[in-house]
């Protein structure tokens, strides 16, 4: 029996996709509580879902995390549920999208989802999380065994997705935005260590060099260390670096997307 | 009583209209489940929120459901509570929104909003989501009886919408886009009695002929049966058919829009 | 305890800003029930979620009060909890958001969200809805003390925001566009007074000038009143004035945004 039910999908709010979901989960378990963390992710952006469920999940309590964003739907990628060993599930397709969240514990055990009595059937083939994943999260909620799912399978099988690293230099290091949020902001995949590395800290100028255009910015701890208008490098709220603009939109400035790359340059003169 | 209400308007989420409504019922339910279906149906789309209505209805578990899409408010149409065979209470505006719904199971009763002890008063003109309509449906799942809503009204006498029919010829059939998703996919006006009139089966080549311009496309059961670019005529999860783009936005390829004609026409050479 | 906590940002609901906020509630709060107002407001619009905030509380259960659009994050605007006279709590920044609600009321006390015991430690700098705010709304529904929240506050102190008066002459009156809704309605800071006071009641022509272009308009009770695609001024759900289309956009239209003027003129010929 878990609590809650975490909900992450690329399905948008337009449609009632995410609301055909609920239904499907609440005649299943009544009691259960959902918790939508997004359905905003990109249409089938596996790994901008995958980023933000590893980063959104240590903050839900514990449960069974349900997502869902799911380009392979309908072909012979692998349905999941993993249980990690701090006591969370993890629902889902096999296309890495649960992995960064899952291995940031450890995968103890992994069912395939194929037990037609945790299923919609007959199953669609386009609507796997009405028809397969929703059920199974429900079912879990509501006692189900996990052992009960499916035949089990070695989470070193399972589909992992591997990051952009970032070249690091003595004076620069090249950066890839892996996405971009409402505010604008544009999250890179560097650690503390990447920019250390190249001697940037809190007050130090540097230059953005985007495939067009270049920048300046300035290190910052936060937007209301810097004037209005001014771009900013600051590690956000999650731990990872970020160019933003004070009171502004680095995205409309930029015309940066996920995928695309940044040269940082220590400004020394 | 009734544990859930099920919610879908055209709101939308940028504002607060659908949150004042939670608010309303929670003021008058406590206990009550709120199941969002989707806010997004477009403004003033009565007849895309009568089909999606219609088709998630039967994902969600027995109970009130909520639905409003009403250019109407404030003239003189009627505000209803239908109690269908199958237990549910449909409440909305007189305007075809909930029949396509409550027509699927049958409706049994036909209750006019106008009991003022169920209102939000003064009801304000252009309002009555949260003046009329989440009011009843809030008290109706508190235990109020469907028989004091109002006076009674005979089933016939409401209106009902009426969808384009399908030109079904020997070669070609003309369909009409009756809804798009958010990831660009086209909804027709076809089942599979269409389809397999013109001798459309999984693996045959089509034309779809839009208004300006044509496309080669695939009937499929699914995406991952296609490669990615190609269109493909499928089946969708509700069971209609439907216009995608494996791994792509048919919506931004042939610019349709909902109430736009495709006519079908099976390759043959 | 409280049993609610009301929740309205500018987070939007692309990213999981939201969602990770309604995870931090519930490991602190089982038994709570969120009721989402609207993440919608404009990124950064203190004065729009304030606006939307005081209108929207008067529907809402008594309970806590979480609201949270703020520029000034990480900056020394303080972070505020407000207990008022009809037994709700505001939490929020310090900076005008919470005061026409709070204000609406009677403000009877205030702490500062300085009591390490009620934040996620470490706090970041960007994230204190995550870090500060969600966490005090939490502790509060579970039971925590409003005393023990940090040190008090004097209520004069709060930040306030200055709404533009409208100019209202003998046959015109000069108004600020406060806000723009979904549909298109331009809320206007008028108030029946200002509208009787150059004599217009429904069925009066007049003229709206913008800065660009003008058009005439009517006044009236709600759309219906009015032939399809014509302009209206009319007095919306929640006692603001505001300028609509029957069966339109007036927003496509007159291309206005919020902090716009518009003069009113009443048409007499």
């Amino acid at each position: 029996m878990y609590p809650y039910i975490t909900f992450l999908t690329d399905f948008g709010l337009q449609d009632d996709f995410a609301g055909v979901c609920r239904g499907v989960i609440k005649r299943i378990s009544r009691d259960v509580q959902i918790i939508d963390i997004t359905h905003g992710i990109a249409p089938q952006a596996v790994t901008q879902g995958a980023l933000m469920l590893a980063r959104s999940i240590p903050y839900m309590p514990v449960g069974v995390n349900l997502a869902v964003v799911d380009p392979g739907v309908g072909g012979d990628r692998r349905a999941l549920a993993i249980r990690t060993a701090d006591g969370r599930i993890f629902v889902g397709p096999d296309n890495g999208l649960l992995m960064f969240a899952a291995d940031a514990s450890e995968v103890e055990a992994v069912r395939a989802l194929t037990n037609p009595r945790y299923r919609l059937e007959p199953v669609s083939h386009t609507f796997h999380a009405r028809d397969i994943f929703a059920p199974a999260a429900a079912h879990l909620a509501s006692g189900a065994s996990f052992e009960d799912l499916g035949e089990e399978l070695d989470p070193a099988t399972l589909v992992r997705i591997e990051l952009p690293e970032p070249t690091v230099g003595t004076t620069r290091v090249v950066a890839t935005v892996l996405a971009v949020d409402r505010f604008g902001n544009l999250q890179l995949n560097l650690a503390r260590e990447h920019v250390e590395a190249i001697g940037l800290t809190p007050g130090v100028d540097v230059e953005l060099i985007f495939a067009a255009y270049s920048y300046f910015a300035v290190v910052a701890h936060t937007f209301v260390d810097t004037r209005p208008g001014e771009l900013l490098l600051y590690e956000d709220s999650y731990g990872a670096y970020s160019i933003a603009i004070s009171s502004g939109d680095a995205r409309k400035l930029t015309a940066a997307f996920a995928g695309d790359e940044v040269t940082i340059l220590a400004r020394r003169d």
